[in-house]
């Protein structure tokens, strides 16, 4: 069937940056699954200095910016063929947090933060994270978050514990949120976004964290940071003071269309996976695990939820970018926890089909399974997102949402 | 967010479909559930009248046969709307399985057949049914048919057993799948659709089936049915000889398209009971159902599985018009077992939130939920039709498909 | 494997009773599905007559009341055996509400109580019903209980609203559930049980429900009662005032094995014929329905249920003849909603490899799929049982329970 | 409720090895989790002897083979509490694969093989491994069995490839699975069971195969072998030519029971840590995870689920014990796939109600996401054990299987 959202150019760009991915990016990934990240890191810059000379860098900039000017639902659907492989994104210098990032200080920066922080993180000299998840906040509920940034004199000093900041491990600067403004009668009101180079003192990266059986290292990693009387200047201030939640939120929308269009990238991969090895691997003379009526099940329900997952995250996109995110915000819960299930259940599905060679590191299957059991937890869990979803729905049917 | 799909009709049309709905037909919900469908006819007639005065009449036929002109995807629309009741495609003569043989009629009928039976069904003045399914018959295998139409002279004389012939109960005439071509070497091509007009000798209905407590009558009930040297001239035989499957194809493919969007209807009717008593069940002081984190995840996950099943739907209706049933035929695939699948766990959750209530036929769920069972069975079970796509998909994966 | 939880005369008694049911009873079950209640009652009766006769009458009963003396443990392994057909139990004098009231009788009522109502119903004389769930009552919450019975003179006048009183039409009398002493500070002190002879003025009933698409008659029923300035002795009262949620826990452990094995008896009726089903239904020539993965898939997970189910009953059955109900009520919640998902999950599978006759009543299967489809819902919800449990493990964990 | 299972030992044995696991093994799990197993291995080459010293070493052997003795079900109760931690079994010595490889050499090894392996490996001298696993060996089918052990002269000639050789690395002898006698008639007599020294020339460790993101070392590792003419002598041939799938099945049948009970205990623990957090996790002020109804939910089913995997799990040990392995057959494919999606879905639950923390190995419910994983596909996937359970129900229907 026809895709309905294609555009002109993306008839001819999709089929392009697909076989690039496959010719050029897929051979990496086995180093990339068993060695640290600083090992395929050289390969990977020649890559992205071939993406450069293609024209597809960054593909979510306008081009006034250096990038390829898509727009959000043509961006999406290039998303999707990236996210084919877990080191897809960051050859095309659109990798999260990243991209995030360099939306925020393309939109809220002043010329000199621009000039500073945004150029160099598009032109991929330098990477940046993004710090605001702390160990003891649940959710994002703002009245929890307990990092500060005191103003005092020009600067401003922060004192927090933050975890998972991704990428840290070799950024140049995080995005930190802090509460700059605990009194403010507004809880959403209190924090502030702060660029905080790493080299400031006073920012201590504590550990990569181990998770799921990895610490990882530099873009591949996920750290333990704590701010220690770590002083920035005032102009490091992103966007204005107690703007913090209402950038996050700016951040979060987009954001939340990548992650899915990553996810269902990563979805139709272990299909593909899937179907080819059910219709390779022999169970007994001349019957292949692909006869087995329950992996004919699987292969269909796969393909159903993959298809009701791409459709609705590109109308998403789609109403996001005529309408605005407010407009769209009951989508965009919707599809984070719709995808995140779609995409846990398919890997794991794909791993069943593949027996105990999914388990290994010898496929990316192992890798997703580990790496995206977070989908369901981070930007906030699924219950966060489906109770959030269900109080705005039955506020219409006159119900006191607390 | 926007729909889609719309057309500039549609957008005056739907409100004002949805409005009657509401007001003249829902009111008459509670005697249709309560009581033999005898009863409730004469009302339903009534409102009929009005459909035809305000021009809504057949909304799926074509202008010149007296119908609304809609195309699939509008038409899909409005099938959503009228499918909030079970009386709903009813009262606009777009019921089944009335719509599938005036599809049939429309396509296939000679002239004469068209006059004798196209014209008084699409003008509401006779009812029909399709009689194809057979108590032996084990899904849609066409080499395990058994009903035999044997040419004799100037007829055909039909000998078999059908069951779940819909609403053959008070109908003028049956579209009959019969063997026509027992040594064909394609057991596709081996039978035939021929027209039976219920008076004829050797129709013999033997009962309406009791089904989920209910035998029903009229339109509301499912026959079986004995044909016992069932002669019928050779002019009524519809379409080729031997095309019987190629014609249930034609009618099937359309025919799942509207079953989903009327399932739609349900899912929405029944997801909008269960927040209007979850924001006003009390379960303690202050303390709504709605305020259940588990209530709020059904809420949630039932909102997004309908608009994952719309979504899908309506591409495919959008898709067939376009390309043709086959473009889409693993897309129709698809819906027919997703959406039967949401359909059947959002009533069981309205259910669940309505407790004992939810039980009774005080509120339409329970009629739902009851003979909605079947739409996981009907025209193919889910089963079956995973295993049809996953066939097709594995082939492109160079698996020997049997 | 070997029964654990057999006994000496349980080794002859259960392959008697079995036979019993499938040779005497079995072949009532068709009128039963497919006619009222009072049209199968005589050939009933002369059941319950040959059952005197066996000496299995009333087989929860202590010989000296007139039953078989069986402990829990071995009543409820009978019980699954009745289970195997809807009116099995009715036949043994051992059906509920009935043996709820027996139960309550036996060990809260006054010599006289026993005289009046305990013996005829024992003997089989009489039916009776249990008349506490209230339209607008949420689930057990005993603050929210309207139905009021005034001290007045000798005697208590009842006033309220009632529905889901199984077996009202045609009982001798009802035990009622109301409020007798609404200023007691705990709130599980103000309610009384007291028998209402259903000839008493005042006692109207309403309707018969009409659940699933039956209103049903006789025992097969579910009324809506309205107490209206209806006036009872004070002999009448049943255990003392105040006493009701007492007696109705205590009738409820019990209870709750009862309905769960009753449960596990559908389910093997169930999963017995979707075996046959399985093993006879052919899909292609030399195929069967059983050969297919998704079937064995679904053979093998309602037997892993259906074992895993009855092992939790029995234990809990056992553990509570042993210790008594508060040494068991984790269990008894816990296999509340366990059972009654096996349950749902089992009758479900088997209509879906019925196909389309399992849709009709031409088997048991639709009756239970619409008949216990309540099982997640009386004598409370999956939900509260869910949170009931949790809360008290937690509570171990230092959790304020609210 | 009491423990139907309990015997006088137990109850004093269970408390006391509960404690020591606590307070002498789970301080090492963190080391265990965060570095090679060299490192830690002195450390519990410690608590082996301490263990020893208490008299609990081996519990499942026999007293006159060094062990505790304890009867199949009291040891099965012993690993639940082993299990809590990933390295409870290997401080009891009675750790997979050794502890099968102890009960084949000790039921079918010669003297002279007790002598020179068994002896040494229960005093926990050396360790063993069991190489059965082929990289194209689809399940347990035995006709596609690749690895060949050819006579010659008084010895075996062993060439062939094998994975998943759990532990070989630092293994003092693996026990071979090779085909004997290609051209016997049964294809289930063609193989037999050898032992290999593992410096025996042409016994290749190609490498640990990463795993889930980890290669692990010495015990916690699982090996790629090549056998390249490694040539063994006659007498290290365990049990009959042609004996080596009935060898298998005998170390299958309590191997089965042995990992059941782990996965419970590992369920048990994974249970505790939910609660715990439930219970202290705040997510608004006053307001804990545990208030929420969705993870009340999760707790009761967990509860649930871990109770019937337990009951069945013993049941399935005494019946064995009574019976033998052949009379249940049946409730051993049962209990391998049920209690291992007991298994996935509790330490998901729990993982989802860590929230960030539960994908960090600073719990270590990471480890056992990713390495349990496997549960669900080693020893036969839960479709293999599904549809082998379904045959032999559906054989007494009498259902050709095939």
């Amino acid at each position: 069937m026809r895709n309905p959202f294609t555009t002109p150019r993306l008839q001819t760009l999709l089929p392009a940056i697909r076989q690039f991915v496959e010719r050029e990016i897929l051979p990496l990934e086995a180093p990339f699954l068993n060695g640290p990240f600083s090992r395929v890191e050289p390969l990977l810059r020649e890559r992205r200095e071939a993406v450069k000379r293609l024209g597809w860098w960054a593909p979510h900039l306008p081009e006034a910016e250096g990038g390829l000017g898509l727009s959000l639902t043509e961006f999406a659907q290039v998303s999707e063929e990236l996210g084919k492989t877990p080191i897809g994104h960051y050859v095309f210098n659109c990798q999260a947090p990243d991209i995030g990032n360099m939306e925020l200080l393309h939109k809220f920066g002043t010329e000199s933060q621009q000039r500073q922080f945004l150029h160099p993180l598009t032109e991929g000299r330098i990477r940046s994270c993004f710090s605001m998840t702390e160990p003891d906040l649940a959710g994002s509920n703002p009245v929890l978050l307990r990092t500060t940034a005191v103003r005092d004199g020009d600067g401003y000093v922060i004192n927090g514990h933050k975890w998972f900041t991704t990428a840290a491990d070799g950024a140049a600067f995080a995005i930190v949120m802090a509460v700059t403004n605990p009194d403010h009668p507004n809880p959403y009101a209190r924090a502030s976004m702060l660029i905080v180079p790493t080299a400031t003192p006073g920012f201590r990266l504590v550990r990569n964290i181990p998770i799921m059986g990895e610490a990882g290292d530099g873009y591949n990693s996920h750290a333990e940071i704590r701010y220690e009387h770590c002083r920035v200047p005032a102009a490091y201030l992103l966007g204005p003071e107690g703007g913090g939640f209402k950038l996050a939120q700016e951040r979060l929308g987009p954001g939340r269309i990548h992650h899915c269009m990553r996810w269902i990238g990563i979805c139709e991969r272990a299909f593909d996976m899937m179907c080819g090895r059910a219709a390779s691997r022999q169970v007994a003379p001349g019957e292949y695990l692909g006869h087995r009526q329950t992996v004919q099940g699987w292969i269909a329900e796969s393909r159903a939820g993959i298809n009701a997952a791409r459709l609705m995250v590109l109308h998403t996109a789609q109403g996001m970018e005529r309408d605005g995110q407010e407009a769209v915000r009951d989508e965009v819960s919707t599809i984070k926890f719709f995808v995140a299930n779609v995409l846990q259940t398919v890997v794991d599905r794909a791993i069943q089909v593949h027996g105990a060679l999914g388990l290994t590191d010898d496929t990316v299957l192992s890798f997703w399974y580990r790496h995206e059991r977070g989908a369901r937890i981070y930007d906030g869990p699924d219950e966060v997102h489906k109770s959030v979803l269900a109080r705005r729905i039955l506020k219409g049917y006159g119900l006191d949402v607390r």
